[in-house]
């Protein structure tokens, strides 16, 4: 029997990739999609692209109906997944949210980035990071995973292997970062516009941005000492994709692309490309893969990693799923095998 | 001394563009920039591309101030010059509206299109239809100018002498119709976001859009029957330029190229190419130009007419300081002779 | 036992879209694809999306390999299929040619439009018109499918049940067309430089273009008349996506609506939107859909058709797959029910 | 009387670019305009943006019709400029060059980074880079000027103040530098059609690229020892402007926005924004100007510079403009002070 999957907030864009991504999934059936604000318009008006593979309405957000799924994802903005988690969690059903409520540990840190009280601080330490690279097991067990942000994901992939094998001096790593649109969401502003963001290239929040926090936070669990990463995420005038430059400086000398090759051999959706390359955001246009490369310019103890992701699928939807097929005790890469879209 | 010259609405796409070609208007200066919403902020804070030639910040609109200046300028929405511009008149402040207000001669036409009444019908027969290559005569004595839609001046210069000419059956007009998105204007909303308007192409108003009346008036006073042609407008994923690909059948055979060199031999802003070019957008980026070639596919009676303009500039912008120049007597082609931007 | 499956020349985007498409096909194994030029490099160098998906390299190409295919797809530029189909064919592989070389059945036309001598004209008879919506049961046993232009798919669908049924003045149809340029192939050219082609739209071609009489050979055989239709191609600044925007005058009334809703009722790869609907390139990226709407403007006898594919599947790859899967008695939709990409 | 300046090259992007500057420039005339390649066809048929601005036809190179030129512009690839510049100097006519032939002193790295020899040794020591904020009295005084690369001028401006001051740790110099495909120029290539480029990000040439070694010299002297920053380009989905973030540590404390503001008070060309700005590259679109924002984020001694150009205007032709006024004695801002195209 299929398992019952609600969504709550399926009107972004990390809603409608749940959804792509689910259609195809053999195992889950979507049984819920809440809007509050579209209930009782179809699904596929909004999204034409599902027409023919999502006969459903959104419906008002209840707790009767979400509690009788097996697993609810969160796709809605920040402050919302705290609301409920509980309820969920006490009727037996696992939640994952998309958004920020259960990614950082310290809840003063948090309060401070998202600017709110949080409403469940109780659920925090519970919450697990859904970063399957890093967690795989924790995930497996948990009712309750905080899907991690699509900026740390890309960033943490990228530095693992460095951080964990202790050979760079973590005082020292800067993570210059670049995404698409989409990764604003799908909310009216006049910076996202395509007549401002588009044609056009900047940087962002240098003086802070809620992201880093996150980043910090995994890299000092993994290092065992307090980082904070200088932090620079900059707009691309495009829809899709992530990518991180990574700059560390080796403090002991060793085989990077070796110690690469051997940390992600058995992940099914981290790609380390051979020495040399140069990753492409379009590569994973749609796929559910961190794909990487480690430089070594001019030979010198400056380590430059590049790493790429889609935002809205290893950064977002696709890691989500991934999460939930741990929860679920399904096969991991269950409907996630699908190549890029390139070109 | 220089002409004092106010813009009202200048937040918008087209009262930026307006800044960007009258800064280096060696006979006019810009005395006041409105904006209800930002008073008191600079105008380069919100446009850093004017930084080091606008030192002005915008103030709230002011009936004394705007009277103070020899024309001002309406870059707002629909509706607003309407409640103005009885009082700059009065004052001796000519007007020239890049909004709807004054286009449409018959009130009640206005009124079903653009969902409002009108606040000053006693000026609508005044007021000159601002497209210099029909009506620069009048626009030279003008108090009042309607500077003319961007899809309408596309439209009409691009079948202009043949609707003049009596060449073409007027039922059969058919207007495709591309634009980028800057045509929608600086307004925060969902469909024209980057990650909803970019790397897609679609229709839209295809049951009726407000530029169809304008066309259709225009076209009907050319030739003397009421014309109303089918128009069909797209959205392109890109921010400037305007691209009309026209359709008319021949009545009487005609050396379209001839007629065309002839009609525009004199003037400045209207570019027809060799027979057998494709005009393209971006050759009038940024340019006062409408730029246009004839094609007789099959050599049959069908003629296909391509036109491009930029729509902040000759579909708006440019267009309205070809007309300040010819309503205050300076040179027609005062600060509009630039080359577009390539690539 | 899984169909074997060879690609010749899978170095261009129609070759990496059925790479894309064929990994996760559970019916056939691809054993060979070839290309002249890089022989010898593995196909995931060059294509690093199907990093995990595709573990080949490129082979020359060979009549003994391709012969062990079941089935073989020609994804080659005009003039090459026809110089091996003969042998494959007598080897009892069949064969879909993603190209021209046996869409035009007049091969007088043939030679004049593609500017060379026909190297199997003894085939082109036999050859069926890879339409499944119009051909489904001669491509079921067809041994030599010409796969259609991605223009004429958009086109033709649009204007068939218009044209079966002898609603309209076949004399007056015109389709104003709109592609990204991954139409254009992967070949080192000037025009198609982002830096040219981006941020610009144009017209092309408007003298005459090789898809206007394939479109016309079709919609003639289908009204039993000579139809030759006006058809201008424009290049969007996207990659994927072909919109063509169809002008056509009623000669009786009719329900439309209804209409086209009968005629694609159990087609499992054709979408009739709503009344009203705009369908949007973006809708249909990635998949293997060709979406549409009608549209009545002003109620009068001109009626205007919207369609949108995405042009390397609908319009390529994902047709020939869709062939593919007939010609092997496979369900026709194996491998080709994925949504669109979206945003 | 008016300069006559001659342009070897205008077919690529910076040739179109110095042409749209120096049309509209007061005190020169353009008399001649090579290209081997398209003798005798009319410039404006290649360039339609210059249609009744340009009234010319390309000519074959001769260095009799140079050599007639105050000026040429070397708008060439590289290895082009060195071969004729001695005659040119011999006959009193100046030069620009706008490829790298002149810019690096040492004729052994030149040799290495660019594969060729160097015909014109004898000339290096003498040619001034032609950096204005830098080497404005050698300029003026030159009669053979190495246009900087679009790079070297984006990251050499934003570290000047530091470098020169002494404040950083100059061994620790990164460079992350971004760039539309523009800088590419205009050359039939894969990698840069729009279906390959666009929709896409990735870093390039991270083992080494030719502007490092031209930063690196730069620095190098500005500061009085050897400086090898670590320098990755990024190649952006979009046609024209750089963007460049620059990390440095700082080695003690300082008013970085005063010393930023002081250092380029009087300097027409560079714009140093208010403190917490996020310089976007459309802001400088068309126009010959360097903006930038200097930041620390955390207050630590991290900085992080933000510097933008047009690659194609201040970061080639309209600082080979810049520096022409300067050798000919004419106001440097002459046909420079337009504002960028925004949106």
């Amino acid at each position: 029997m299929k398992r019952k999957i609600g969504i709550v907030g399926a009107t972004g864009y990390t809603g409608v990739e749940l959804l792509r991504l689910l259609v195809n999934h053999p195992e889950v059936e979507i049984t819920c999609v809440t809007s509050r604000e579209h209930a009782g318009s179809r699904v596929d008006a909004m999204f034409p692209n599902l027409r023919g593979y999502v006969d459903l309405a959104f419906t008002a957000p209840s707790d009767d109906a979400l509690s009788a799924c097996d697993l609810v994802f969160f796709a809605t903005p920040n402050g919302i997944a705290m609301k409920s988690a509980q309820t969920l969690l006490d009727a037996g059903t696992k939640v994952i949210d998309l958004a920020a409520d259960f990614r950082i540990k310290d809840i003063a840190v948090w309060e401070k980035w998202y600017g709110m009280q949080h409403a469940s601080p109780q659920l925090v330490e519970e919450a697990v990071y859904g970063l399957p690279e890093l967690n795989r097991a924790q995930i497996r067990d948990a009712r309750l995973v905080a899907n991690p942000g699509c900026y740390p994901t890309a960033v943490t992939l990228g530095l693992l292997p460095l951080v964990e094998s202790g050979l760079i001096d973590v005082a020292g790593i800067i993570a210059d970062t670049k995404s698409g649109v989409s990764g604003a969401g799908r909310k009216a502003e006049v910076h996202t516009l395509l007549a401002e963001a588009g044609d056009n290239f900047k940087a962002y929040a240098v003086a802070g941005h809620r992201h880093q926090p996150e980043i910090a936070q995994t890299l000092s669990t993994i290092a065992r000492t307090s980082i904070s990463p200088v932090f620079v995420p900059h707009l691309l005038p495009m829809i899709r994709g992530i990518h991180a430059t990574l700059y560390a400086m080796l403090t002991s000398e060793a085989d990077l692309q070796q110690l690469y090759t051997a940390r992600y051999a058995h992940e099914p959706f981290v790609d380390v490309m051979p020495a040399g390359s140069h990753p492409e955001t379009r590569s994973v246009r749609g796929a559910n893969v961190c794909r990487m490369a480690i430089h070594r310019p001019g030979n010198t103890a400056r380590v430059v990693i590049l790493s790429v992701i889609d935002n809205l699928v290893k950064g977002a939807a696709g890691q989500a799923v991934q999460n939930m097929n741990l929860m679920l005790g399904l096969a991991e890469d269950t409907a996630l095998k699908q190549p890029g879209l390139l070109p």
